[in-house]
């Protein structure tokens, strides 16, 4: 142990990379970040204060021995201030003239919760008479002093603030003073004195005199904290790990409060709300570091300082360039000006807006700073998102009162009037011209007119996957769900949320992005995706790099090679939008939203309520020309591109009024008329005809009931119906000159067996249409994957399916036997919560459990047909962790609703580049 | 193919042997199952007339060539010809001495749809008198001849039957008689001319003359019915491949009908219905073997043949015990005596009732003729299942009317009165002392004491793995279920069946193991299992085989090599029961199930409706006591032998009243308010409090809801109060000097953080009772695997669990994404008929998809803990083909309910002797 090398000077980071192998990773690790910068810094000529890095290998020898230093690091401590010493040409513990530090912790990871910094380390009764002598400034060194004392206290000996505070608010009531400002020299000496009985009385141990003793401290405090218990927590929450330790940077005291020549300040390179090329922070004349930060005085915008102090500006203009280019990032650092001389005391990677971060990635790319896939990795996609949807103004929102807080399902701000029900949430959106919130307990599919009226969508019950979450999202929606603190009457038309009442036309606003329901409006700004220039520069980038990535392990004829971006679209409008976005395609048209419409629900019930096969005839007559006016618009928007059509999955009940509503209404009609209350005989009979279909229909466990397939086998007429419609649609574009790509999937196969049954059929029913309208078109059928048993025999399913898509959300329910309609509210979420589960699984990809059932499924389907297409049309299609296990696990095509576009195309260039490894 | 043997006389089967390489089922396939049982017979020297069979393989050439014989093969039987002319002395187509043979199919397997028999080939209008003279029997003679041509004409040329019959009945009524005796050997001779002209009008050709050319056609008419549509049909049907192909036999006729030392008779070896070792079978004197089976007049028991013909019985009696001990098997013969020579005509294993089957096993192990292993291989695990439950009279049954059928839910006879819900079926069963059958259209858990109660349930609804069906299966209850032709009305107390209308109190009958319903008493026998001693003798075996087996792949150290059989068993009754049937071990206790009954429901539901957490708790130490009686009942019983009891598992909402009618009485009450009807202001109050609760506790999908393990982290106390009361029990007894072995499960796992977040506090609490009682038990914690992704993970959760019980009711539900509530009635018996699914995977585990998951769970399981004990309880634990695969998939045990341990056990064994290789 004599010889390892526990204290890195400032200097010596060529001696820390060759310790470690050169990687500037382990060097962080070995030296943290805040004391890697400074002695990356030191290396490339920027000023920095003389100083030194004591490990996180130290650290852990230090913890692991019990709380002492390994063998020969306090030599190497003593000897690394010596040499501080020599550079600074001022000397520790000297009255004549004092070297201060300030003690820094630093690990790999910033960490609050970790003890932060002591200043002024060297400064005692003599070294502070000295420094007043140097200084001829009384009040600046007993100010300084006392802050050591200060920070010893609280921060190395852990004493409650409160009893320094106390003192100095006592100081200035006795004085008559509003702010430290006013205290004067001999003030701060007796407030020094003070704090130093403080200690003693509540330590128990005398404020040391050694300087040497304090550095001593001040380093164990560092190194102990990191195992205090506020850090522990900490690192559990974030997910770091208990082994990296922390080092310690002792740094050379450089004031910025010795006059008008000295100041501090903070600054980032760039703009990072806007991303413009200009420096962008504040500064102060004669003041200390924190006093900028803590808003006491006014701060100036970094411009001005080129007038206060021009050289020292010059200079600080090209050290931010020079570190620009040095870290290929832009920069967020400190700097202090002592007596006109410049120091650098921090430099790190800058936080940004999504806007910024999209603009500066850019903007490097045109500077030569970094490629375009440094670009694409440098802009996390949940960013992009929040482009895409209105948002609130912060600080209006910031001063705004909250209500309530749900589910956070679909991002995006959201003002309007509170309405109750769909049809009064339609009818004042559209003939009102009002902005509406549709607030409901929850919403089904007979609900969607409302929601699409609407500029916001809340409920009190259901997931980050139930209807109202997954038509917000789908169609752009804000949308806050699950927000149990909302009391909602609907009988009294008012919502109750804390002692707050609002009523129905009541203001609200949402923030679909954070869950958060506030009362009144919230002015909002509404962003434009194709005045986003830079965006749509990158995800250019983004495409380019996914179709150049050829090297995944595919079998020869795959579709495609990379992995392609396509869209979720049920309506014309929504194809459009898609392709703005950049999809490649449709990769999921859910065929039965269609029959939601107000005019063709009717005829859908008819076709459902049909006593006879004929009269069923009938309506499935009736409904093909809207089916087929909609796969016209579909075809027409996406000329060229493939698009998937699923046959309808839910089950019929849903096209139907809900059984307990009709069962009190039956009660109600019953007991009128038992009390001889006149009614239409019709009205009772056809009542109870209606409450015994919808009985009949009814299902214990919907979700795993006749839907899907099943019901295609079951009412074979009503998908002959769509594929009739698909390949008339078809056929009809062709003939126009559209280059149609109809692919038909069937959902919810769980045995080859249902496909067999049912798609010679329709390959009938396509060649029959194809050979009327005298033309062919390409097509292939395939089926959706979201029943396990499916992925288990995927090589049989192959044997008949052309292509596959993973339906992740109805798979996710039946690997993990979660309906997702009950279990967020009633228990996921707590199991979120509690750390059972590492996520919510309808959100991002469960990897071990639905991830080995995809990625099985993938291995046997190429089995036995290498060309097969796979792609996912899940929620999770939109959702970068996700998409990345969907590149790993070789897929062709995530598909997502089209405002997700921008975020997975993202993502899957960031897959692309990134190269994961595939573990399931 | 000129060197190919074609032809086989019944004297050569030792060269067919020699063809095939000396494998017998070989030379079944080569000569089909009659000819190679000829030939075998003729071997071992028993009589049968000279012959010979044209192979399978000559037919399936002739119809590859496009119905040519092929070379060589006309050639080979005409010389084999000659050789039964050699050896009876007779010649073909001589009319001084003519032979007659016939012509008679057989393949591989017995085929309906197959071309049949001609008899009499070798007759013409010469050889005809010159029988006359040998015989003197004109009439014999020419109702020969007539029924050659008859066949000829309707088998040979497929003409339809009418015509001859049309004829026959003509001469009848001209001759003013009753029956074919009543005609002369004028008539006849007269009809036979008539049967040639029909032939030669009908088909075109004239009757051939020629006995060779009668031969050949008769040959090729063989052959080529192999592919006609009926024989197409029934193999599709029964699965029999198309390219077996069928033999064609020669066999000099015999005739039966040459006077009173003539006869002929069908018998069996042993009784096929009780298995006594007695001939049983029936003969007539002077007759053909048509006349036996077509009853048209009385035959004699075989035992009196004996006085009949003394020496032909002798002889029969003798060759009997030849092929007894020859094939080891109990067979079914047919015979025939000509002037006093016996000649056997066929052999071959004979049908037998279950109880003759394993008396019949059990004797002939006695008797030194076969294995414990043959024995316990010759009896259908199915069969042992009917011995156990009351069975109907064979004969009332079939003259009773049928009123309906469902699914065969749970076998047994069932006969009682209907009653409409389940209080008044326990009122009228315990306190009228009345036999009960219960009819709902679905059953629930607060129906259970009700089904207790009856002596059967029907139900409307659902399918065979229902509540009702589980039930019922559960108590050995008969059930006929998901009949949904019967209409039932709850208001009227009425059921309707076709045409007939049942009202409360009217008799049923009902039969579990066929799923048939009818009107009225039939008379049932009721079995028991203690009398059974060949039952027991053979199970015996079964337990010494499986224990003896030791060789399956499964690691050093796992718990049990062979795969044992233990009981899912409830109540301390149960488990006695389970004991008598010869369970090892209480597979699964499910504690809910003493939640249901009459006293401790009302604490149960205080316990879910508590406000704070003292209500619950109270109510819990409340129902402690109750459960812990339970246990110790269990423990009693199953003294020495491990007992699993899984922990709560179905939503809570379960114990309260249904949503539904709360919704109808709430109503009703809302309406009476409003009309101004006086009601105590608390009963509106209560019941929408309860209302709302039970509104608050709705899922959509219940099964995939709040359920098992969930409830228990969300809900820590009730799974707490059930662990204290086993431990409690378990030290209890423990101390009273019983060995206990309780095994704690976990049901719902889906990830093994649930187990990480509950067992370390159930252990606990295991921990805490055992200190406080001052005593040790050896115990385990173990979970269900019934989610998909607990199989997936299972490396992961047997990190924790230190036992496995699969759950294949859930978890087929899950793998196939089907609601065991409504999925049989919504498509899956339909699935079935369709041929979509091979058969109903609750019934039968689909090992495809199902069964790769639990083999994935089982090997990933060991990976972690080679020691992990596996087993099953879900419905499949008492299925034989299911416990096939447990068996192949290295399990350790499989749990059904009592009355399926007997068939749970053999087949067991079964597969243990026939160590089937896993496919999955």
């Amino acid at each position: 142990m004599a010889n390892i090398k526990w204290v890195y000077g400032f200097n010596e980071v060529e001696a820390a990379e060759k310790q470690v192998g050169g990687d500037w990773e382990a060097v962080r690790a070995l030296m943290g970040g805040k004391g890697a910068n400074l002695a990356e810094m030191t290396r490339i000529g920027v000023p920095v204060p003389p100083g030194f890095t004591i490990t996180t290998e130290a650290c852990n020898a230090f913890l692991a021995a019990g709380e002492q230093f390994p063998e020969g690091m306090w030599e190497q401590e003593l000897e690394a201030l010596k040499e501080v010493e020599k550079e600074t040409g001022k000397k520790f513990g000297d009255a004549a003239n004092p070297l201060l530090v300030s003690c820094r912790s630093g690990g790999k990871f910033s960490m609050p919760g970790m003890m932060d910094t002591v200043l002024n380390i060297g400064l005692n009764d003599e070294t502070a008479k000295g420094m007043v002598k140097l200084t001829g400034d009384e009040r600046f060194v007993y100010d300084a002093y006392r802050r050591l004392v200060q920070m010893f206290g609280s921060v190395v000996l852990d004493l409650p603030g409160e009893h320094f505070e106390d003192v100095i608010e006592k100081a200035k009531k006795e004085r008559g003073v509003a702010d430290d400002t006013g205290l004067t020299a001999e003030d701060w000496r007796a407030i020094t004195e003070r704090f130093q009985a403080i200690i003693e009385k509540e330590a128990g141990i005398e404020f040391p005199q050694d300087p040497y003793e304090q550095l001593k401290l001040a380093t164990e405090a560092v190194f102990a904290s990191w195992n205090g218990r506020r850090a522990v927590d900490y690192r559990n929450a974030a997910g770091i790990a208990h082994d990296l330790g922390t080092a310690v940077n002792m740094v050379t005291m450089i004031f910025g409060n010795m006059g008008e020549t000295s100041g501090t300040g903070v600054a980032f390179t760039r703009d990072p709300a806007a991303g413009e090329k200009v420096l962008y922070g504040d500064y102060l004349i004669n003041a200390q570091g924190e006093d900028v930060v803590a808003g006491i005085r006014n701060t100036k915008p970094i411009a001005e300082l080129q007038q206060d102090l021009p050289q020292a500006y010059a200079e600080f203009a090209d050290i931010c360039q020079k570190l620009e280019k040095h870290y290929l990032e832009m920069q967020d650092v400190e700097f202090t000006i002592e007596q006109g001389k410049l120091w650098m005391l921090q430099t790190r990677t800058g936080k940004r807006t999504a806007q910024a971060a999209i603009k500066i990635a850019v903007d490097m790319v045109s500077e030569g700073l970094i490629s375009k896939e440094d670009a694409v990795l440098r802009v996390e996609p949940g960013q992009v998102d929040a482009l895409l949807h209105p948002q609130f103004d912060p600080a209006a929102k910031a001063a705004a009162g909250r209500l309530a807080k749900g589910v956070n399902a679909s991002p995006g701000a959201a003002v309007g009037r509170l309405y109750f029900d769909a049809d009064t949430a339609e009818r004042m959106a559209r003939e009102e011209g009002q902005d509406v919130i549709m607030i409901r307990p929850e919403t089904k599919p007979d609900d969607v007119h409302g929601m699409l009226a609407a500029k916001g969508i809340l409920t009190s019950r259901g997931g980050a996957t139930s209807h109202a979450a997954v038509v917000a999202r789908q169609f752009g929606i804000p949308a806050v769900v699950g927000c149990d603190q909302l009391e909602i009457d609907l009988e009294k038309r008012a919502v109750k949320a804390g002692g707050t009442v609002l009523k129905e036309g009541d203001y609200v606003s949402l923030d679909g992005a954070t869950g958060e329901v506030f009362g009144g409006q919230i002015p909002t700004v509404d962003p434009s995706f194709e005045e986003q220039t830079d965006l749509i520069t990158l995800l250019g980038w983004a495409d380019e790099i996914s179709a150049q990535e050829g090297i995944r392990d595919l079998p020869e004829g795959s579709p495609t090679r990379g992995l392609q971006v396509w869209a979720n679209a049920d309506y014309p409008r929504d194809a459009r939008r898609a392709r703005t976005f950049g999809a490649r395609g449709i990769g999921l048209c859910r065929t039965e939203h269609m029959f939601f419409e107000e005019e063709r629900l009717p005829i859908v019930q008819r076709m459902i309520l049909a006593k006879t096969d004929q009269e069923r005839q009938a309506a499935l007559d009736e409904l093909l020309p809207f089916q087929r006016s909609d796969f016209e618009g579909l075809f027409e928007a996406m000329d060229g591109l493939p698009v998937i059509i699923r046959l309808i999955d839910p089950p019929l009940h849903e096209f139907l009024p809900s059984y307990e509503d009709l069962l009190v209404e039956m009660t109600e009609l019953r007991l009128d008329a038992e009390r001889g209350k006149a009614l239409p005989s019709e009205t009772l009979a056809s009542k109870e005809a209606l409450l015994n279909a919808v009985e009949g229909m009814r299902e214990t466990n919907p979700m795993m009931g006749l839907r899907g397939i099943r019901l295609g086998i079951i009412l074979p007429g009503l998908i002959e119906m769509q594929v009739r419609a698909i390949f008339e649609a078809a056929c009809n574009q062709a003939l126009r000159g559209i280059d149609v790509h109809p692919e038909i999937m069937i959902p919810l196969t769980g045995h080859v067996n249902e496909l067999n049954a049912v798609q010679p059929q329709l390959q009938e029913v396509a060649q029959a249409v194809m050979k009327e309208k005298g033309t062919e078109v390409e097509y292939k059928f395939g089926t959706m994957i979201e029943i396990p048993r499916a992925a288990l025999t995927a090589d049989r399913v192959a044997g008949v399916a052309q292509f596959f898509s993973y339906g992740t959300n109805d798979l996710t329910q039946m690997t993990f036997g979660y309906s997702r309609d009950d279990a967020e509210a009633k228990f996921l979420l707590e199991y979120v919560e509690q750390g059972i589960l590492p996520g919510n699984p309808f959100q991002v990809l469960d990897r071990d459990g639905v991830g080995k059932l995809v990625a099985m499924g993938v291995k046997l389907g190429r089995q036995a047909r290498p060309d097969l297409e796979v792609g996912i049309c899940g929620e999770h299609g939109g959702e970068p962790s996700s998409i990345e296990f969907c590149y790993t696990a070789g897929l062709n095509y995530v598909s997502c609703s089209p405002f997700r576009l921008p975020v997975a195309r993202l993502a899957a260039a960031q897959a692309a580049i990134r190269r994961p490894a595939l573990v399931v």
